[in-house]
C-alpha cells in the first residue's frame, strides 16, 4: 500500500462501513451547493472542457491571490508535482515524504538524492545546503505528508536563498496547507520574488474533500506556467473540475469554517491521544497525525483498527520510516471519539 | 487553432448559439440515463476513485472483448497515446493525422519521422515498408482524423506484420472506430496475437458524446498495458468517469442506433455535399467529412460559416495539408440541413 484511500482492497474484511482514516479528506465534505452546481453542469460533459481554461485559470488567481499567468492546474496536484518534475534536471527530496516525488522523478530518469529530516522531522538546513547542486529541484511538503510540520516562515526564506542561490528550484507540495493555522501564506511570502525558482501546488482534493475530482491549481513563474501549459496533455482537467472550480474559491464561510473545525479536533485529538500510553503523537500543522509506535507495530495495529472498521495509514511504505509508525486523519468528532476509543482499548489489552 | 471545439474563442464573434461543425461528437449525445447515474454519483467526489480501477477495467475490458490484464485506462484518449508513445524509441507517423502524435512525441523527446498518405489519402504501404526501422513505433489513426478513412482489414494485417518483423509496435487510434461500419473489429482481429507489437485505443469521448468526462480505454499486450499502468500518474481518471464507465459499456440500443444514425447522416451528407461545386469531399467511414475547396480558402469559408452561427474545423494547422481543406462533423439532420444550406448559398454567391 504505497497511498491511503484504498477502501476497496479492504471492503471485505470488515461487516459493515469501514472508516477510512488512511486519506486526509477535509471532514466537513464538499462545500454545500457545490452538488447542485455539479449536477446542473452535467450537460457540459457533452462539450470540451475550455482547451486553455481561461475561467478556472482566472478563479483560481483570484483565490491563490496570484496572477492568472503565474498559475498551473493539473489534474489532481499530483500532475504538477509530474509536470514541474518534467523540467527538473536533478531532484533533491526530504524524507519521509509523499512517495510520488521519487516515484514520478523515476519515472522520468531523473536523477533522486535524498536527505533525512531530523528525528524531529524538521529539516537538516545544513545537510540540504551542502547537498544542493546547480539546477536542482528540492520538493518539500508543507506541510509535510506524513510527519505534519509546516516549514517556519524565517525557515522557508532561508531555503529558498539556499535553492536560489544555486539557480535551482524549490517545489512546495501544500496540497494540506489550507488546513493550517494562517501565521504565513507562502504565495503572498514570495510575491516579490515573482515566484522565480519558486512553484507553490495546492489541491481541491484535501482542503475541498474532492479527491474524486482531480483537481490541482498552484502558482509558479510566469514563463514556468507556460511551459508546463504547453507540456500538458490537452482538455487534462474534466468539465466537472472545471465547473467546481467555479464555486468552491468563493465558499469563504465553508473555508473559515473548515479551518476552525480542524483546528478544534486537531487539539482535541492530540490531547486524547497523548494519555495513551502506547505511542508518541508528533505535533502536526495539517489535518492528520503522525504516530510513533512505542512497543507494537503498524501491522498489529491495523489489524485491530481494521477489525473495528477503521482504516489507518500504515507508514513502513514511506522511505525513512518504519513499521513503527501509524499515521492517522482528522475527522469528525464522533469517528475521532470512536478512533480514540479504539486507542484506548488496544491500550488496555497490551497494559494487561 | 490545432484542435476543434474551441467554441470559447469565438462566443463572441456570433449572436446566437453557436453550433460546432468543428468537434466529431455523436450527436445523439450522451447515452440517455447517464446523467442520472452521473447525479447520484456525485457523492463519489468525497472519495478517492480506486487506484486500481478494478471495476472500471472489468467493464472496458467486457465491451471490448479482451481481457481484463490487457485493457489500459486513460484521461481521455490522448493520455493513452502519451503514454504508448513514453515507452517508443522511434515515432512513425502518417501525414496529415491527429497533432498530438507528433505534439506528444516531441515533448518526449523521441524521434518522429513523417510519412505522407497518397493523394487519395490511403496509406502508401511501399513507403512505409522502406522507412521503418528496428523497433519504431507507427501510430495510425484508424479511421483517420481528419482523412475519415479506415484501413482495410487485409491492409492492417499487412501493415501489423511489416511493424511486428521489425519487432515495432503498430498504435492504432480508434477514437472514431465505433462509428464505422462494422465490417471487421481490430480487437477481434488480433486477438490471436495477444496484442503483441499492437496498441489499440477508443474513448468515450467522441462515440459516447462524452469529451468533458475524460474516459479513455484500450487494449494492448498484457506487459505494455502494466508498464502503462505503473507509469501512469495515480488516481489519473476521475471519479465520475469511473461512473459513467460503469454505465455507458451496457447501452446496447444507443451504441446501435448511434451506428445507424451516423451512418444515415453521412450518406445523407456525402449526396447532397456532392452537389455542391466549389467542394470536393472524401469518402469517408468515420462521423466527419474532408473537404477540399476547389476555388476557395479555409478563412473565407470558416467566416461565412461563423457569421451564420457555424463553426467549421479549418485543416491548415494538420501538417501535410494547406488551407485547401476544411473538416465537417457529422451532427443531427436539423444542423446537417443548416450547415448543407449554407455550402449552397456559398456556392452561389461563388457562382455569380
Amino acid at each position: 500500500m504505497s497511498h491511503g484511500g484504498d477502501l476497496e482492497s479492504y471492503k471485505n474484511c470488515y461487516d459493515g462501513e469501514l472508516v477510512d482514516y488512511s486519506s486526509n479528506i477535509n471532514p466537513l465534505g464538499m462545500p454545500k451547493g457545490l452538488e447542485e452546481v455539479i449536477v446542473d453542469g452535467v450537460k457540459k460533459l457533452e462539450v470540451y472542457p475550455d482547451i486553455r481554461y481561461r475561467n478556472l485559470r482566472n478563479y483560481a488567481g483570484k483565490y491563490l491571490k496570484c496572477k492568472e499567468d503565474n498559475t498551473v492546474l493539473g489534474n489532481g496536484a499530483v500532475e504538477l508535482i509530474d509536470n514541474f518534475i518534467f523540467l527538473a534536471k536533478r531532484i533533491l527530496i526530504c524524507i519521509p515524504s509523499f512517495s510520488e516525488y521519487e516515484e514520478r522523478a523515476l519515472i522520468h530518469n531523473k536523477e533522486v538524492v535524498s536527505i533525512s529530516y531530523k528525528e524531529d522531522f524538521t529539516i537538516d538546513i545544513q545537510a540540504l545546503a551542502s547537498t544542493v547542486q546547480e539546477g536542482d529541484m528540492l520538493i518539500l511538503g508543507n506541510p509535510n505528508n506524513p510527519t505534519g510540520i509546516r516549514i517556519g516562515e524565517d525557515e522557508l526564506i532561508s531555503i529558498y536563498n539556499i535553492v536560489k542561490k544555486n539557480n535551482g528550484f524549490l517545489l512546495l507540495d501544500e496540497a494540506f496547507f489550507e488546513f493550517c493555522p494562517r501565521d504565513y501564506d507562502s504565495i503572498e511570502l514570495f510575491r516579490k520574488t515573482d515566484y522565480i525558482n519558486l512553484g507553490i501546488i495546492r489541491a481541491a482534493t484535501k482542503f475541498f474533500a474532492l479527491p474524486g475530482i482531480r483537481l490541482g491549481y498552484g502558482c509558479t513563474y510566469n514563463k514556468v506556467a507556460k511551459m508546463i501549459g504547453e507540456n500538458q496533455l490537452p482538455w487534462n482537467i474534466n468539465a466537472l473540475a472545471e465547473v467546481a472550480g467555479s464555486y468552491i474559491f468563493n465558499q469563504r464561510e465553508y473555508i473559515e469554517e473548515s479551518k476552525v473545525y480542524i483546528e478544534k479536533e486537531r487539539n482535541y485529538l492530540l490531547s486524547e491521544l497523548s494519555t495513551v500510553s502506547f505511542i508518541r503523537p508528533y505535533f502536526t500543522n495539517a489535518n492528520y497525525i503522525l504516530i510513533k509506535l512505542l512497543n507494537t507495530d503498524e501491522k498489529c495495529v491495523f489489524n485491530f483498527f481494521l477489525h473495528r472498521g477503521i482504516i489507518i495509514r500504515k507508514c513502513s511504505s514511506f522511505k525513512g520510516l518504519n513499521k513503527g509508525f501509524i499515521r492517522i486523519a482528522i475527522k469528525n468528532r464522533k469517528n475521532n471519539n470512536k478512533l480514540i476509543e479504539t486507542f484506548k482499548e488496544l491500550d488496555r489489552l497490551k497494559v494487561r
